[in-house]
């Protein structure tokens, strides 16, 4: 399936208008900068500008394949996003990676101050759950249901633990099966997530969720491949990011553990595996192959 | 109101077993502390260790006043105190206010380090949402109720832009209004948010929900003009945290403001407001009455 057939692209059509919907979304749940206190303000605010938005991508696509009408996943795909930025501006704080750079410009705390940093993670965590709990799209037992998801993909034994994993794996050569483990919580959990909650903004069936999920599963392992592969190869201007810090950390990596023509192999027969699972779906595949398709071409 | 009217001993003598309610939920919220990653999960527990659970007596006590059965607010006393535990520990960050002694033991950054600080008040603020969310004693309705009140309570127009205004108010004489505008965010919304979630459960009335947030209110001010007295005239072992702390970090205080007898005063003053508006709730007032003799007498 390439970019380039015309029903494909149309999910491409598409993702400027849901990106303007994040933003509407995020920026209608978050107090105006000037709001007291203001610097805390300016900083959340600060915090969500930027981003590829992946995993917001991810619940529209889900969603539209799903047959959901958008309004019904505007919170999922905000929630998610503000799940994904508290995580980033805690894990680049001095006593977590320590990073200077994030999505090209400095991090919360270097804008702000590592105190603000802290405040700002905790009020975005915050916010995903009211962005879900304050959605008039759905019923109570489905902003339940997808409160309960999200809990459980971002705690101590979603994206959290993986977290508190990663950093304690510093200077340790990992296994490949416990660096699977590994990401499958801090990056995957939550990647995951975003089809669980299109699932549930659906009322899915049952085979259709475990065929989404394998999607998101797939897509999750091999976001992270790629990832490592990135960190390795590509500069820091074109990362948005800090570049080599896996290396840097001593940190194991799919490159490390397999090589880099391996990783990059593994990840793709993700991505195919992904696409099959798509086509599994019983509905319109076309947004989560365009999605597996763009996700595979990135650079950063 | 006397302590020793048989009556009102009544709540005092289900304290222990509203208590042990508390550590069950909790404890049956977070997986056991063998669970990979182990260091964290012992850490998320060690968080949750020692303190008066004051908000979740409130919890109890409201939810007494108002008929409620105690299972339909084991997860919010639950979470309540879930969401104050994650703001100590996130608080008593060297970035923040840099303490090394909570509850009369080291803070957690101090047991682990400060990497498992940060993720640990992450995963406890997760877990707060969790517990309202999977509840099964609620209707989804008053899950989804309760979220948004615990959302709006601890987030940026709340408890954490309270934290930052802390922060920001160092070197800085406030005056009265600002110091109360300041503890109504701070601490105050944690503890009349205990009231709202009370009033949540028993599906209670507009007139009925007014009078328990004005007990709240009163409540919440009373206890931190207190906190400022104790700060000042009590020493460390007593309180279990660092005493003197207000003047050391040149904080504008309820006593610095108006002096310690007049503090006083004001402190006083306010539990009989809170005393007068829990007769006004057309229910059994014995409870709310219990908690603000018993918040009114505490010495740390």
């Amino acid at each position: 399936m390439s970019l380039t057939s015309p029903e494909v692209s149309a999910f491409a059509d598409r993702v400027p208008a849901y990106l303007k919907r994040l933003e509407r979304t995020t920026d209608a749940l978050h107090p105006p900068a000037a709001t007291d206190p203001e610097r805390l303000h300016q900083a959340i605010r600060y915090a969500c500008e930027g981003g590829k938005h992946l995993r917001a991508l991810m619940v529209y696509a889900a969603g539209e394949a799903l047959g959901v009408a958008a309004e019904k996943i505007d919170a999922a795909a905000c929630a998610v996003e503000l799940i994904h930025a508290y995580s980033l501006v805690h894990d680049d704080l001095p006593a977590m990676d320590n990073d200077d750079l994030r999505r090209g410009r400095p991090t919360v705390h270097k804008a702000y101050d590592e105190a603000i940093g802290i405040l700002v993670g905790d009020a975005l965590q915050t916010s995903a759950f009211e962005a879900l709990a304050t959605t008039e799209a759905l019923d109570a037992e489905q902003k339940v249901r997808m409160i309960r998801a999200l809990t459980h993909a971002s705690g101590s034994l979603g994206m959290v633990g993986g977290q508190a994993v990663d950093m304690a794996s510093e200077n340790l050569t990992l296994t490949l099966p416990q660096l699977e483990s590994l990401h499958a919580r801090k990056t995957g959990a939550l990647i995951l997530v975003t089809c669980q909650l299109a699932g549930i903004a659906a009322n899915a069936s049952e085979a259709t969720n475990q065929a989404l999920e394998h999607y998101g599963k797939c897509i999750g392992l091999a976001f992270q491949i790629q990832d490592d592969v990135l960190d390795q190869i590509a500069d820091t201007a074109t990362l948005g990011k800090t570049a080599g810090k896996d290396l840097a950390q001593h940190k194991s990596t799919f490159p490390s553990l397999l090589g880099l023509e391996q990783a990059r192999q593994r990840a793709d027969a993700l991505f195919d595996e992904a696409r099959t699972a798509a086509r599994n779906i019983s509905g319109h595949a076309d947004p989560l192959l365009w999605l597996a398709d763009y996700i595979q071409q990135r650079k950063h």
